[in-house]
């Protein structure tokens, strides 16, 4: 029996292509259930949860927008 | 009757102190309901969630600091 912590990410697999209409983004830092940064969009409408990649260029350049989007 | 929007932020104050403990943190752009950038940490252990100023350079730097926490 091992006695490393069972990990649980909430990411299985990150959308790769660009998605829109974005109502928000929950960034999960790595933590003791999950050693990876998670970054979940919510979607507008559909309230659909997607994993976006935390390395993909335009997944940053969302949360840069973002954060900059204070008007 | 103004025929406005109703608006409907859920931050009605931001926390100034630097917080840590967090288990994540929420990015809400405006919106219909919200017309400014609406940032939601929640704490580790007690789950509470805290509004924090977009503006103040310290949530921007938890931001950043998340954002290239791949490993």
């Amino acid at each position: 029996m091992s006695l490393g912590v069972e990990l649980h990410c909430r990411c299985i697999k990150t959308e790769s292509r660009r998605i829109r209409f974005i109502e928000k983004v929950e960034l999960i830092p790595p933590n003791p259930h999950c050693d990876k940064l998670e970054v979940i969009a919510t979607l507008r409408k559909s309230g659909r949860q997607v994993c976006l990649d935390p390395e993909a260029l335009w997944v940053k350049e969302i949360i840069d927008k973002i954060t900059n989007s204070t008007q």
